[in-house]
């Protein structure tokens, strides 16, 4: 499948819905991939099951606080330039790059990469949403190492990290992302074909692109957004979808520190001025509780949207008098095991309650 | 030359000397390479003079704040995974090593590394003294790319770091420097032969054991050891030595932050209470002064020496009423250019004077 303009556009508005209110910022991830295109470079994705099983794919992405990326715009070959010192490290060329979150900028970073190098982007990643931490993926969780992998930053220094754990590599290549001024540009889990179509959660960029595109259509339609969005999630692993919550943002903390944007925003619901929702996120949404009674917990997705054109806002854009619809989404099987829950689970982010399924919060509230 | 047990003592002592209160605590470095001459290794010196142009001398050490050091020892195979790691990626066996500095575990470090591999180890450094930074060097000075460089820790963590300047190099390597614990051990600035003769300081492991040598001897002796080094010098291009300062050690603020110990240290004088000197480190000794006015200041060394055996004491070790020496030496021409001061002279660290040679210092005084 080739990538249109427009393609693009729905696809960097999905991902950013997918990314949980992480990911990076979508406009930003689309200008780059644009340039790209209108430079000659084609976007070609390919499905997990037409790549050969020995084919090596190297994942890109970008990595830091999304605060910093609005203000520090990467022209786009920094990951270019992890994924080709990391094909020298490995002695071997890429057959394709792939996304290893799901995010307006990190489903598109590498569609950069492939355009301008001519190399397919494989329809999959690594998270299934988007996550703060490199080892809260699918293929760490599933056993893939993820080093040696590549950071590069804006001036073209790199660094090449070798760990013995995944937990050891996002703890120094975060520490590196930090003195990069914030922002890195990373290859990572190096794997083969085999490897990717078992621990991979496939097919996440048909689903933005499905996501983006409904959104648009049912806008241009007149159409409820919300309403396309939840019928359409039905035909997909990511089978349920609700919303929890509707209202006016009245209070947002937020700190860009130790390389995450980390924070809090409060709701409070236009139904009743007394019910206020609290939304904790570090780069993504991690629980939404509603007058301390939870009501959504990573990791199923918790979607800010804007509540009138559904348009997903990301963490670094949510700010004081928007009004918003939360959507919480259920995750794909293969992210709720208890080895996927052991590594991005709620209490991998210290939060104290246990995970329940939306579709069970959801439906014990009513 | 090979260096006998005793020889290496003697080194280790007078490296200290040389590291002006940082390289590491000389009690340690001797320990890891006396374990490596039990187990076999043989530590071969060569002079600058003997490695063939062409020959590529790869320099090892640890990189880090020293108090971090005496409680986090090195097993001594880290700087080896950093040569060996370097080798691989530059596609060339190592014909040396050497070390980057002098100090009691940065003299050594190299010496377990060309024992357990067979390497012989260079008589000359990058920094005829300690600094606590990786561009602080005269490699750095006279235009040696300091990377690709190597990091690695006691797991087998190992970061390879390619910058575009040494600066950057320096501002990654420490912040994975303090990820990795605030302790690792380096190869960085590989260079030929030929390079090396233009940009090293020659002879300091030479002159490192005759300081150690010589101070050993005048206790043996019941000679006076401070006259015996200042003696020694004379014939050394460390010309010009002299005791600043006699006095007690009432205060010491010290902090291991950002990578570094730094600190201060407030001695007062044996003969008049009233004269205090402050002496202000960041892992090593910067400037001395003595109620306010300026008795000696970086890059001339400033060595803190127990005051009855001239033992060299290290900025970690210096404490709260010890009976100290401070002895100010004169360092070689090669390191008091105006490329040389303009990378690790006073304004390199913020203080406020300019460079003055110890030689006038002492004469002003005088």
């Amino acid at each position: 499948m080739q990538l249109s303009f427009q393609d693009l556009e729905d696809l960097a508005r999905g991902a950013a819905f997918l990314g949980t209110g992480g990911g990076g910022d979508p406009y930003c991830g689309r200008l780059i991939v644009e340039q790209a295109m209108r430079e000659g470079g084609t976007v070609e994705i390919i499905d997990l099951d037409d790549v050969p099983d020995d084919a090596l794919i190297i994942p890109t992405a970008m990595m830091g606080a999304p605060t910093v990326l609005i203000e520090k715009l990467p022209h786009g070959d920094e990951a270019i330039q992890s994924l080709r010192r990391l094909e020298e490290h490995l002695g071997r060329k890429a057959f394709a790059t792939m996304p290893i979150e799901c995010g307006g900028i990190n489903s598109t970073m590498p569609l950069v990469v492939g355009a301008r190098l001519g190399l397919p982007i494989v329809d999959a990643d690594g998270m299934g949403r988007a996550f703060p931490e490199l080892q809260m993926e699918t293929f760490h969780v599933y056993g893939v190492p993820g080093t040696p992998m590549v950071l590069t930053n804006e001036y073209g220094d790199s660094v090449l990290v070798t760990t013995h754990d995944n937990y050891m590599m996002e703890w120094l290549a975060r520490g590196i992302t930090i003195r990069m001024g914030g922002a890195a540009y990373i290859a990572e889990y190096a794997m083969d074909g085999r490897t990717a179509k078992r621990t991979a959660v496939p097919r996440t960029l048909s689903l933005g692109l499905k996501i983006g595109r409904g959104i648009r259509q049912a806008r241009q339609e007149h159409r409820d957004p919300f309403a396309a969005i939840i019928e359409l999630l039905k035909t997909t692993p990511y089978k349920f979808g609700a919303i929890i919550f509707e209202g006016k943002v009245i209070d947002v903390f937020r700190r860009t520190t130790e390389g995450f944007a980390k924070g809090r925003a409060i709701l409070e619901a236009i139904s009743n001025e007394r019910e206020q929702m609290e939304l904790i996120f570090q780069n993504e949404h991690l629980v939404a509780r509603v007058n301390g009674q939870l009501r959504a917990i990573v990791p199923d997705l918790i979607c800010v949207l804007d509540s009138e054109t559904a348009e997903p806002i990301t963490t670094e854009a949510i700010k004081y008098g928007q009004r918003v619809k939360i959507m919480s989404v259920s995750v794909p099987e293969i992210m709720r095991t208890p080895e996927a829950l052991a590594v991005f689970g709620p209490h991998a982010f210290g939060l104290n309650e246990a995970f329940q399924p939306i579709e069970t919060l959801v439906g014990s509230k009513e």
